[in-house]
């Protein structure tokens, strides 16, 4: 990559910051597809509210547990709440580490999210699957609008929430690729990342606090190249440990920032737009759009995910920008540009 | 301008093409408000077919010269068919030159346009006033659809012509800023530009030839500052002039690229788009993409310009773009970069 590329990239950086601030416009209800489409082309996050479905009022933690009775549901699990992130290993390298998957009922899941004691053996348990979890393309294969043919982990939950976002949907002409289910608490964190999806994100109860970032702020972003560890035991009694993957999983490249809240995790000119989404609320996250996740106290979310317009300019330039910076190999550029 | 930025907009420019190709789509049927939101986003030229509206059957030289009487028109005329063009006046300078308007009848422009014999001052005529000389945003103030309070020298034609295209202000959520009818033959050039608008584009009659590049290709546009000059005489006997403008009318920032149909006008990688609109086709000509047009014999058309969209990221690529190349005073570098 031509490293005059990061001047160019930050004068496209400080335009747009001029041009359209670090504000977020909230919807006070559900826009119409032509709304929706208008937004979708100025592809800022936006609140929205209003948009129901049933699990909104359905999902307490007596009920979810009745519906789910005793179905295995795979729980993301790290000694620190960071799955899918930057960590050290105890060989002093830094790894992208994938969590340890353990099998739960939703019981036992929304004990341990919701219990307060500090165990011998603490471990952070974040359900985050990700893998349209509730809904996947195929799921829209037939014509029916039952989820008859579906192998979620959650298909007793599956009727209460909509396949798709209805407005989202029509605007975009397509179906989601993937419908995901969130349920965590504090401790768990997803750390700065942006996907090549149009995202709808709905809280259902508690709270997300997002820290975004635009794609023109890539330059920023300090992404880097890590290698690839799973968190493992070798046995049910042992403690959680980095695991490094063999050299035939490609590297990850992830983006260096661990804290986008600490002072000085980027430089001044640039201003993270900093949102909380409470139950009941969605947030339109743009493609693209760079995004640091917690969670305050037990927060179920559910997420849409639509492929991206590959069409155009929007897909070129968000390539451009994220390869504005010439990416390193984080073991060994840890502190540089 | 950061010199560093050209090659930047280059590896745009490549990738754009790579993703995007040189084709362009038809639509055989007007698309609905939510289609055409699609094509907006992507923002790529695109044929549409059979947006039907009187003034297709009704223009003939009959019609038009009947309903106009002996009103007068604002007519742009030039010794070359080159009204807003870079030209080279007596004095050897290159100048910005806009057109002498001269006022005439419908039915002296039809038989102008129409007429094959060489007088002894050849001089070529060109309906392009372009200033919303159909309508307005200021037609929309009141909410009547009926254009009672417009002061276009065309107005005996107003009923014939929608005052908006219905898919195109849904989707953009606005009225168009501007509608102008145009009438010129084969002797009038469009030099290479772009417009900050939306742009709906119909042939009423005859053909339009339009060669189209994308914003991303704006680094090899060569767009240069030229001082203002206007076509003039000193008597209604005497040939046109290029006057000079006085020093107080800023220069104008124009392409140096006289012709695009050249074979060396553009770098080899550089591929326009070639686009022949025929009667009753309709070009949606999107915000920032370079256009070149001419005509095959008398032709008749219309457009609806729409204000775009500053918020977003596209503003701040597309000023991005047009600012990759450090921009020259036109006479005194020429043919360097």
């Amino acid at each position: 990559m031509d490293p005059s590329f990061l001047e160019a990239a930050k004068f496209i950086s400080n335009e747009y910051r001029d041009l359209n601030g670090t504000g977020i416009e909230i919807l006070d209800h559900p826009p119409s597809a032509i709304e929706f489409s208008r937004v979708i082309h100025i592809s800022r996050p936006t609140i929205i509210k209003g948009f129901r479905f049933p699990a909104l009022d359905l999902w307490t933690d007596e009920y979810l547990t009745k519906k789910m009775k005793e179905n295995p549901i795979s729980i993301a699990t790290t000694p620190n709440g960071l799955a899918d992130s930057i960590c050290r290993a105890s060989d002093g390298r830094l790894y992208f580490v994938e969590p340890f998957i353990e099998k739960m009922t939703m019981q036992q899941l929304l004990f341990k999210l919701g219990s307060k004691t500090t165990s011998p053996k603490p471990e952070i348990y974040y359900l985050q699957s990700q893998n349209g979890n509730l809904f996947s393309s195929s799921s829209f294969d037939s014509e029916s609008n039952e989820a008859t043919d579906n192998n979620s982990e959650f298909f007793p939950l599956l009727s209460d929430v909509p396949k798709e976002v209805p407005w989202c949907s029509e605007a975009l002409g397509q179906h989601p690729d993937a419908v995901n289910l969130w349920i965590g608490n504090e401790q768990s964190i997803t750390s700065i990342h942006s996907d090549p999806y149009e995202n709808i994100y709905t809280v259902v109860r508690g709270e997300k606090h997002f820290v975004l970032l635009p794609p023109s702020d890539s330059w920023c972003l300090k992404e880097r190249y890590y290698p690839h560890a799973t968190y493992t035991r070798t046995s049910s009694s042992e403690a959680l440990e980095i695991l490094p993957s063999t050299e035939d999983i490609p590297q990850v490249r992830w983006s260096s920032i661990l804290d986008p809240d600490s002072p000085n995790a980027f430089p001044s000119e640039i201003t993270p737009i900093r949102v909380t989404l409470k139950a009941g609320e969605s947030l339109y996250l743009p493609v693209g759009w760079w995004h640091y996740v917690r969670q305050s106290g037990l927060t179920i979310a559910l997420n849409w995910w639509y492929d991206a317009e590959m069409r155009g300019m929007s897909w070129t330039l968000l390539n451009f920008l994220r390869n504005s910076t010439t990416i390193h190999d984080g073991n060994y550029n840890d502190n540089t540009d």
